[in-house]
């Protein structure tokens, strides 16, 4: 493991994105999204998906100066293209449009297509908590979870998340996908060598297993089953057909790719309703009672941001050298200064 | 089994409603609500409930005349008090207004305190999905449901369910709660006399137990663990704060009763951002590109559309004699023609 300066690792973000084209207003953009996920401290999901997303901008397959563009309006609901620009961009704009929506309507909807991977909903949704708002967050991308039983890659996993502020040292945020793992957790297993729960997907014959290396190869299913699936379902809904983008294996109708991007957020500014400091009472309330019911229960954003509060108490945090050699190599491809960096 | 009229079990609802004291209009409500829970079926969460609804409602548990008023509204969003009605009543309310608050601002947010069990969400996303809207229900109740790997009861499994147009002969409707079963799916199990997946919760005594029985007595657990666990999070947020009502364990300010159920619905109309027929057609090629990939794939709605064809096809349906018993003599205290029925 390296340690990096906290610090350190965001100028490095930003730096990296400016060489790659970016306008200032969206390295820090991506600044942020990457800092915020990489201080939840979950291992993937975050700085460890940097280097490919910085292989795709410099091979130009994620467009880095995207413009935005308005596709339909309806007062509480708008709908935008993201010009294949990185999820980060996309989401991080329907996210903050949608905020300012809610301010008028008090309930909001916005969603993009031609968008790309939005790394986690965490960011996204921490942020908008924050600042008094109860947003939840989908993405689509290709068709990657079965149905009920079923070795067929049938729908996306739908990633999603939503984030409600409390009053307590950190907002409720809820970053998951409707599959019962990422494939980013199961490579985790792999990794540690542990094994999974046989309910959690299947081999390429379709056979149960509890390999996460024959479920990565396999299939993942959907968390309840029917009843992810269905949600599943829904998040496709939102995301691909509201947005105007692609469904399940739809090719884009410019570039014949599969599996493109589209997110949608459902924004609610709940002191437009009851206070803002109201809710926050209430939502604390909410954790206070299941906490005495079953004392020790983990509450949702509770671990990340106490990994979040040690790492900018500290000003540092450590990353794998593999990592930490990938992000420097590109960092000599793209003239940047490399991450100063103590081996441990 | 004893075979019913469809027509006469419509007729039948009704009037056992009205003899209850409801009003034309209420009592056409519960009519519909559970005529469409009962044509799914499911043989739970419908006409097998209207017993104990029907006692609730002679001994004035619940309010058979509620006068549902106004707390608070901000454009898109209102909140309601239900005064202590049937949630049948209270959750059509707000879905009613709902859909109309869509027409004005494209996605709204309606929300009722002070409500009771609703049955099932698939009567209501159903109907707003045959008037072209996209409906998500939300409901709570008592804390029932565990935290993943905790056997204290901490919140509700947030019944919910949601409701899509399409093309088909049926529209999407997804109905569930978020806990792998229902105590209801669990009670018709221990009736059949089949085991169920250790996963699905735990005894009394925090054990993993695969006797639906034991789970009875002892905890559900949330789909896909924590997943699942911050879903119904989101859910208790959404009913029980955004609606002004009561959370988790709190008792209720007047009665001190725990367990209050509200209700909230979030309702879109597609066809203000993207047209109706465009929608329909895209949730239509959805199902299709799904079911070209994996033939015979389950869509949610599809089983439950098939039961509905069948019973209105026929003009029929068969429910136990013990369902049908007492459900005569509950006629025959409230002076209500018994349903009339042929025993097989």
């Amino acid at each position: 493991m390296i340690e990096v300066k906290w610090g350190k690792l965001k100028v490095f973000i930003n730096e990296m994105m400016l060489s790659l084209g970016m306008s200032e207003e969206n390295a820090a953009v991506m600044t942020e999204v990457y800092s915020r996920a990489t201080a939840r401290g979950v291992g993937h999901h975050d700085i460890y998906d940097l280097p490919g997303r910085i292989k795709d901008l410099s091979e130009k397959k994620l467009n880095p100066k995207p413009e935005i563009r308005s596709i339909s309006r309806f007062n509480a609901m708008e709908s935008y293209c993201g010009d294949n620009g990185p999820g980060e961009i996309c989401s991080n704009f329907i996210v903050e449009r949608a905020m300012e929506l809610s301010e008028e309507y008090g309930i909001s909807i916005c969603t993009i297509c031609d968008s790309n991977h939005y790394l986690a909903s965490a960011p996204y949704v921490e942020k908008a908590a924050e600042k008094g708002y109860l947003a939840i967050l989908f993405t689509k991308g290709s068709p990657i979870m079965g149905a009920p039983g079923r070795k067929e890659h049938v729908i996306s996993s739908c990633p999603m998340g939503f984030g409600a502020p409390t009053n307590k040292e950190y907002s409720i945020v809820h970053d998951l996908c409707l599959a019962y793992s990422s494939y980013g957790t199961l490579a985790q297993k792999v990794k540690l060598g542990e094994s999974v729960p046989s309910h959690w997907g299947m081999d390429k014959n379709g056979q149960p297993t509890t390999n996460p290396a024959e479920i990565n190869s396999g299939t993942v299913a959907p968390i309840g089953e029917h009843k992810g699936f269905g949600l599943a379902v829904l998040g496709e809904i939102l995301t691909g057909i509201l947005s105007g983008g692609q469904i399940i294996d739809e090719p884009h109708p410019q570039t014949g790719e599969t599996g493109v991007a589209s997110q949608a957020v459902i924004v609610i500014k709940p002191g437009t309703l009851i206070s803002e400091d109201t809710f926050k009472e209430r939502t604390t309330e909410m954790i206070d009672r299941m906490e005495a019911r079953a004392p020790g229960i983990r509450i949702p954003g509770q671990n990340s941001s106490k990994s979040k509060h040690k790492i900018e108490k500290e000003s540092r945090m450590y990353l794998e050298t593999q990592l930490v050699e990938r992000l420097n190599d590109w960092a000599q491809k793209l003239g940047v200064n490399p991450l100063e960096n103590k081996n441990l």
